[in-house]
């Protein structure tokens, strides 16, 4: 590990602790010692059973934000693994086993060590440097970065730049960051008909016939094109359940679980009006329940992806791809106030699953290019 | 009840077996006791747990059965019953309340009556009289009538009008007869596609998204338009179900059970022709398993539909509607051997429900009707 073993030293003490969702079991505590002895000023903030803090360096001036989050997901069958979870091991390839070793405790510890470096050769960097940790990432996200990014708006403070640690890379630390993400839109629908004998239907109303033609038509719709940095928008039912278990019994009640991922070429007001068009067409009568889970948002370009690109370059040669590939992260509460947002973490094909993993030495990397990204931002 | 109250008499009788399907609890052999004693030869018939029996009076000639059965649904919450289900019991209106009361141990009762008066009138008819009674008509229906026919096959007999005491009428006895019914045909469909994350619709494949144009086509397919005595072929789904329960995952698979309710113009192979046409147009990867319950029958015209709408005419005066509308009846498994078959019985607006009952001079009529039959089929 020779001369970057600091990010791995603090790495194994956070995944020592065991911040099943939503505890945070001490984690905070350690990032906090080291912010606080390199001159950050600390807000703690429960919000319920959910520790966060805040952490900021500098008075005045731009912020560039390290966010993430302290908890993990639940270990799976412990004996699956082939050490135990939370007793971080390095096996004879280099890679460091525990859970959250990928997502995202490597990426807190490159974070603090990044910073304890950039500190000590720009004791007066331009700006302010801050830290929005939360420990309901991988739970309901209710009391974590949304409670913060309120607290900080009636504090007035806007962050600027965003750095999220959520794994990014696919198979090379680096070569992939994410600069945006699909917002995601789900809907529970019950469409509603008259229950009755199949022998006697001119008596009933069949709701699943009544619906058939409406979800061929939203399953086929083109919601969108996408665009430069979106795929084309998704609509998809994960689940639809009708009848009372009889054969001979018309049900009275459909019921049709769909999700929208779209992109920055729509909202989701209009797939929530396009969507009740095309179910008012077909003259059905139903009630549906939407729920938003997060705003497409994109950093399309700028100062905050310059210069990750460039420290990312700068740090192991790699030209990284920009996505807005996959699943939600938090930076959906953090891009709506204006905030550049850029996620850039370690690779992610172990995250949630038994045997997480992270390349020891990609933490110093990664160390490496958070640093960079505040030179690049913050450097006199 | 004055001159005709043998049919209510041996009507309580048979009400208080507590014969619920598949239990005889001894109906049959009040029926049989009384068969043998006016020169009825019966045979008794027990196919696994179900008791059944052949009777016949006559040496040779055609055959005009009265079909029927002893056993009953259950009670349901005895607690809501006026009077207990199997304490038959006569109200201050003349109503007879108990389970079976219409559906079917009334018809049985005047069949027997109606008989016993026949044979006193005309000991030398010609033909043949015969019954065929199960106890496993509200059941599985395997061991009870359909049986019965197999081993009459074997005998080389068949039956020439068969008359089936179903409870046909809708609002005074003989009002309606059934002269045929419609097919029932069952399916349980299944979509396959591939499960995957909604996040990833590329990788996957939504088998509801697959399967709603299929099925929004089946249900608006016209199959025919009916005949003089069908309305036309129904098709009804009676249960969807895909889906694991999760909001962010696409099924692997969609299960669609549904209904043909079929006329006469149409046989069970054409539908299942015609239905994996359409699925296969649609290029589904589908499993199907097809369920007859029962072919469509007719008895458009002949001796038996003269026979019966003269005795109702002269019984009460009624020009009597004839109807294939309802569910299936035994009426199937007789009706293929090119038996005529007809179905009259008391009206059904309480069968299958609490409070069964029937109007206790309605099975005097009835009694008169199926007696009415005979005469204008048998009497020399």
């Amino acid at each position: 590990m020779a001369q970057n073993s600091a990010t791995l030293a603090l790495t194994c003490e956070l995944l020592s602790r065991q911040s099943i969702t939503p505890e945070d079991d001490g984690c905070q505590d350690l990032m906090i010692d080291r912010l606080e002895a390199i001159g950050f000023t600390v807000q703690r903030l429960r919000f319920g059973e959910v520790d966060n803090f805040w952490a900021v360096r500098g008075d005045s001036g731009p912020i560039l934000c390290f966010a993430g989050h302290t908890d993990v997901v639940p270990t799976g069958p412990a004996e699956q693994w082939k050490f135990p979870p939370f007793e971080p091991t390095l096996d004879d390839d280099g890679m460091l086993y525990a859970r959250g070793a990928a997502d995202m405790k490597g990426s807190l510890a490159a974070m603090v060590v990044a910073c304890e470096r950039f500190v000590a050769e720009h004791p007066n960097h331009s700006g302010r440097i801050a830290f929005l940790i939360t420990s309901d990432e991988e739970g309901p996200a209710i009391n974590g970065t949304v409670r913060v990014m309120q607290w900080l708006q009636e504090q007035n403070e806007k962050i600027t730049w965003c750095i999220v640690g959520e794994p990014s890379s696919t198979s090379q630390v680096g070569d992939v960051i994410k600069n945006g993400r699909r917002g995601s839109l789900g809907a529970t629908l019950t469409v509603k008909g008259i229950q009755g004998h199949v022998a006697y239907p001119h008596l009933a109303a069949n709701p699943i016939h009544l619906a058939a033609p409406a979800l061929a038509e939203l399953s086929t719709e083109l919601w969108d094109e996408g665009n430069e940095f979106f795929p084309a928008t998704s609509f998809q039912i994960s689940n639809i359940n009708g009848g009372t278990g009889a054969t001979n019994v018309i049900p009275g009640e459909l019921t049709v679980v769909f999700n929208f991922r779209f992109s920055t070429e729509l909202t989701d007001q209009q797939l929530q009006t396009r969507t009740e068009a095309i179910l008012n067409k077909h003259q059905l009568d139903y009630h549906i329940d939407w729920n938003l889970s997060g705003q497409a948002f994109l950093t399309a370009e700028g100062d905050l992806v310059d210069a990750t690109v460039k420290a990312i370059r700068d740090a192991n040669g790699l030209e990284t791809e920009l996505s807005t590939a996959g699943g939600t992260s938090d930076g959906r509460f953090i891009a709506p106030t204006g905030s550049q947002v850029v996620e850039l973490g370690p690779v992610n094909a172990t995250i949630h699953k038994v045997n997480e993993c992270v390349k020891a030495a990609d933490l110093d990397t990664l160390t490496t290019m958070y640093q960079g990204v505040m030179t690049n931002l913050l450097a006199n």
